[in-house]
């Protein structure tokens, strides 16, 4: 096992927004954006990990701002941390503004696991952060996966000890 | 303003599992199960409302169970809970088995918000539990709503009192 | 060999209509309706049977309402009576109105065959009219495949007794 | 209004089935015909009438002949008949065979009506039958009008003098 | 080995513009149009040569005049010459006016290589030149393969015999 | 008018190879390798010129290696040199390797117009190379351009000065 670095990892998809993507106030679809969001960070999650890989959760994705028919919009996947089988991939949504900018528009994070051809996990290199903001998003997906281990009654919230000190 | 029940919201997407929206282990990816609830979802938000509707959050998902090229995928969605201008939609899941019974592949929860054609939320009808089901869904709303206010840091976490009841 | 409920074999499929689905006077293409309906129909008709179907034939189908961009159109699909190999499904279309009342646009009948692996006809399952109105499209299904029959050649009209009913 | 010939309508649309379009047994989907010669008619009788034009009905349509994965497709298109404002079009569905020679696997008829930009019908051109088959389908067109407004309970069958003559 | 006529790799086209395939000026996409014409020039291609076929190179494409929203798309493909293993394919787009005229909107030249199951080269039929046209895009075919050869430095451009009788 | 960087254009697209994009030997369709290759590039036309861009045309492609189902294909587009309202944009694909190396596959170089919202062409911002290869890939440019005029008949061989040089 290697340890590898978050930016061998990068993945970014960009691509316009089409009329058969838009509803009726001429948006891009929720549902769209987050079918390009899997694609490309499951691109990002097989970069990292050399493996098939299968979605395996969706953190809470919030969509600020709308995205318009016609709009150039760049999606960028890069690991974010490993845990075993599965890796945490967080995922930032810019558009071009009209000067040409890209304005941030959304985060999301999911999560994949790597397996072999019958569906059966595989463990994969870890990750190590170099950035500061590799680092913050590194640190904060460990509370992150007690908060799903919580909700999902297979971690004892009182063990969640780096979640719990975000509440006290 | 009326109250309205959740099941006069019900909606149901029957469609089957296609080459193209599979992966090498001809599974449902899980980018296209998240665009196919989206948009049974904001068909039954939409129904609730009548109004537009937009996608404002996707609430933690898991994919529990690989669903297979070929399968029926019956979608469930129904408004559990009303916020002023948002709605909570709760997403059901299912793959016929070859018994032909209809087995629970998944659970989503997504937010919509209605807005007027220059995209501004507008309030819309509160809804009234009916079943057991429907009120524990109802209930579990506001939890869910004040762990997102918390996350987000637009709420204080000892202001979420039904939320904070689960980590005590 | 059972006998079994046209319910069982109920497939309903919702979603709305989008840009790339519309002629240039924004409504539904045929077409697209067609392929919508032998999805539909194709699914009950395995749902019945519990095996591979084919499309074997659409019965004459009208379309009597124009479905605008944006509707929200349902897709019933049941099937109707069981000929040895061969399965008649019934299919009903409804758009929901700005009140949000459901009205019908359409129906169609297509008809299924059911077949092994190498696309051989294999026989299937009984069913029963339960219903008043499947009870109704029970005893049509007959006059229709004697119709059927007698226009392909294969059947002379003189023994299509239940048929010629309707033109004495 | 003038009197044209139908080849003046001729259509063809040669297309290969893609994975994507096709079942389990890899034969493509009654319902992607259907889509496809709903496409090819309508330019047909678009070209016929030079208006905007709208699928009226689907006359009844048999499967006889699979259609593998692979193959190359030849849809004809041909307005057969004109009433008023409404169309017949006739179409004829080809397959290569391996020896290069093009198999008939398919016949349909859809029926189209030339509208103006706010849907309502308005008169077209008729058409003369000049080959042997174009004379046959001509006729025929008169008996199958004859037949749908039949069924649809909008003529006496005794008054359906053609049509009758297929009975006695 | 077989000698054929350019005909019998014929292959039309005739397809609509649709909202998904245009642009913000109701255009037609030029990658759209480049895909649809490689469909049908790999049909022409496979029809020559009985083979599996996959495309080789494209030569210069201009696009002339734009193909607005709603438009009739006639494609027509058909060998120009045989090398070896490879076929230089012809093709013309024309666009129906509101006359129902059909005119000339574009030209563009395909090479496909008909290949073995391992995607090994293989020879295949030559082909005659009959009409004018044809024994003129057959004679620019030579012209254009010692331009495509001397670009790739495959070729010394004094080699190029008929090339450089154009630069002279 | 300003003088830009080429990359300030820099366009990358990552996707992956689906089945409905593959022939029957399982690579990736050309026509639709030249699809992407379009959007990619418009996009990146449309960030150096900041208007509307239409593809002017493509020059020549040649596909040297197969990219197979699955496959990694990463679209790198930049604008390589403008001329009035025409810029040339260069395009390099790469495809990932089982190691994790980006391997070429392609190159291709398509020409866009900036135009105004009547589709009337409008002078643009030009570019100053700054790499060594970018500077190789205005220099060629040139000579690109000229063999186009001299190709569609608007440039005598003899004016087309740089191009010439190749060939003597």
């Amino acid at each position: 096992m290697n340890i590898k670095s978050p930016k061998a990892s990068l993945t970014i998809m960009t691509n316009s927004v089409l009329p058969g993507e838009t509803n009726i106030l001429n948006n891009l679809f929720g549902g769209e954006l987050l079918a390009r969001m899997d694609r490309a960070a499951s691109i990002s999650a097989s970069r990292h990990s050399k493996q098939i890989v299968v979605t395996s959760s969706v953190n809470h994705v919030s969509f600020d701002r709308a995205i318009t028919l016609g709009s150039t919009v760049t999606i960028q996947a890069k690991v974010s941390r490993v845990f075993n089988s599965s890796m945490e991939v967080y995922i930032d949504v810019w558009v071009d503004n009209p000067e040409g900018q890209q304005i941030k528009a959304n985060e999301a994070i999911y999560t994949f696991v790597a397996v072999d051809i019958n569906g059966k996990p595989i463990p994969i290199d870890k990750i190590k952060p170099e950035s500061e903001e590799e680092q913050k998003r590194y640190d904060g997906a460990l509370r992150r996966r007690q908060l799903s281990l919580v909700l999902a009654g297979k971690m004892n919230a009182k063990d969640a000890t780096e979640l719990m000190a975000l509440f006290s």
